[in-house]
C-alpha cells in the first residue's frame, strides 16, 4: 500500500466508449468488472456513461467527468483501426497534441516482429502529450494515463490487466463495508420499517432489492456503511424488522 | 405501426438509476436489453448513463438527455421503499408536483387484497402531473412516461414488459442494417483496408471489433447502413479485401 494515501471518500466515473455496446451488437462486460474492482480498492464508482465512437462525445464526456470525480476511467477505442479515435479525442479534451510517443514505440516493438510494426499498428503509439503510459501486459500496445483521466483497451482480458496495473498508483478511501439480509417478502411489505432504520442510521446506505423468481417476490436488503460498528448495529436492526414480519 | 411516423433518425438515451449496479452487487442486465430492443425498433441508442440513488443526480441526468435526444428511458428506482426516489427526481427535472395519481390507485387495486395497498405500496401510485402511465402486466404498479421520457422499473421482467407497453406508442427511423465479416486475423493487419473502404463507402460505418481467445487475436467486421445497396457493395468490398489478406 505505499505511496496510498489514506482518504475518506475517493470517486471515480467509468466512460465506455463504443457503438458496439450502444447497438446491442455487444454485451458489455466491464462495467460490472470495474463496478467491483473499484469498490474492492475502497473508490466509489458514482457515474457510468456509455457513448459512440464519436471525436466530440468522447471530449465532451472526458471534461464533465474529469471535473467532477478524483478519478475517470475509460474504455474502448484505442485499436488500430479508423474507428478507434478514443486517444485523439482525449487530447482533444486535454487541449494537447497527439504524438507517435518513441516509449510507445519501443514497447511495441517488442511484441512484433521486425517490420511489423506497420503504420496501422502505429496508431496505437500515438499519445497525448505528457501522458504517462499504461502497462499493457497482454498485447503491449499501451494505454495512457493524462491527468486523473486512465485510458484503457476495451477487450476485457487487456482492460482487466490495465486495470491491475494502475491500480497500486491509485489513492483509495475507507472501504464501504457492506452486510445483506435476505426478507423471503416482497420489499413493500417491509418498506417502513427500513425507511425508518435509514433514518435511525444516516451514515449507512440502506438499499432495497427486489427479486422476481417464479413469480415470487423476494427483497435482499443491503446495508452499507464506512463504519464497522454502526453497520453491525443497523444489520441487526433490518434482521429484526424481517424477523418480526416473517413470524 | 400505425400512428408510427416515418422519419430517417430517431435518437435516444438510456438512464439506469441505481447504488447497486455502481457497487457492482448487481449486474446490469438491462443496457442490453434496451439497446439490442430499440436497435431492432429503428431508435438509435446515442447514449447511456447509470447514476447514483441520489435526486439532485436524476434530475440532472434527465435533463441533460432529454434535450439532446428523441426519447429518454429510464430504468430503476420506482418501487415501494425509502431508496426508491425517481418519480420524484423526474417530477422536480420537470417542475411539476408529485401527486397520488387517481389511476394508478384504481390499477394497483386490483392487484393487492382489499386493504392491503398499504402507505408503502401508494408510494409506487404518485406519479409526476401530466404524466401518461406505462402499464406493468407483471405486477401492476406502473411506470409513466412524461414529456419524452419513459419512466420504468429495473427488475428486468417488469422492463422488458414496459419496454413492449411503450413501443407501439414510439415513432421510430428508417432501421440501420448490419452485416458482418469474420477475419482470421489481428485487426491491424486490415486496419489500411477498412479505412480505405470507410473513406469510399461515407453512407457506411464500419466498425472493426477485435477478438481475443486461446491467446489469437480474430477480428469481426460490422458493416452498417440504412441503405441496403451501399450495405450490400461495401461488405463485398470488406470480404474481398479479408480473402485477399487471408490467402
Amino acid at each position: 500500500m505505499t505511496g496510498r494515501k489514506a482518504v475518506d471518500v475517493v470517486t471515480a466515473a467509468f466512460l465506455v466508449i463504443g457503438d458496439e455496446i450502444l447497438s446491442g451488437r455487444t454485451k458489455d462486460k466491464n462495467i460490472g468488472f470495474v463496478a467491483r474492482y473499484l469498490t474492492s480498492l475502497g473508490i466509489d464508482l458514482k457515474e457510468v456513461r456509455v457513448v459512440q465512437d464519436e471525436r466530440a462525445e468522447i471530449a465532451d464526456a472526458v471534461n464533465a467527468l474529469r471535473v467532477r470525480y478524483d478519478y475517470v476511467f475509460t474504455s474502448g477505442g484505442i485499436g488500430p483501426t479508423h474507428d478507434d479515435i478514443t486517444a485523439e479525442s482525449v487530447a482533444e479534451a486535454f487541449g494537447v497534441p497527439l504524438l507517435l510517443d518513441p516509449r510507445a514505440i519501443a514497447v511495441m516493438e517488442t511484441h512484433y516482429a521486425p517490420g511489423q510494426l506497420t503504420p496501422a499498428r502505429q496508431r496505437m503509439a500515438r499519445i497525448p502529450e505528457g501522458a504517462d503510459l499504461i502497462e499493457n501486459r497482454v498485447s503491449k500496445a499501451p494505454g495512457f494515463r493524462i491527468g486523473n483521466v486512465h485510458v484503457m483497451a476495451g477487450i476485457p482480458a487487456i482492460m482487466q490487466a490495465m486495470m491491475d496495473a494502475i491500480a497500486p498508483t491509485l489513492k483509495t478511501g475507507r472501504k464501504m463495508l457492506s452486510e445483506t439480509v435476505d426478507a423471503d417478502m416482497p420489499e413493500s411489505r417491509i418498506a417502513e420499517r427500513l425507511s425508518a432504520i435509514q433514518d435511525a442510521y444516516p451514515e449507512t446506505l440502506i438499499g432495497s432489492y427486489p427479486k422476481a423468481s417464479d413469480g415470487k417476490f423476494t427483497t435482499q436488503i443491503v446495508i452499507r456503511s464506512r463504519d464497522e460498528a454502526i453497520l453491525k448495529a443497523a444489520t441487526g436492526d433490518v434482521a429484526k424488522a424481517v424477523a418480526e414480519l416473517t413470524g
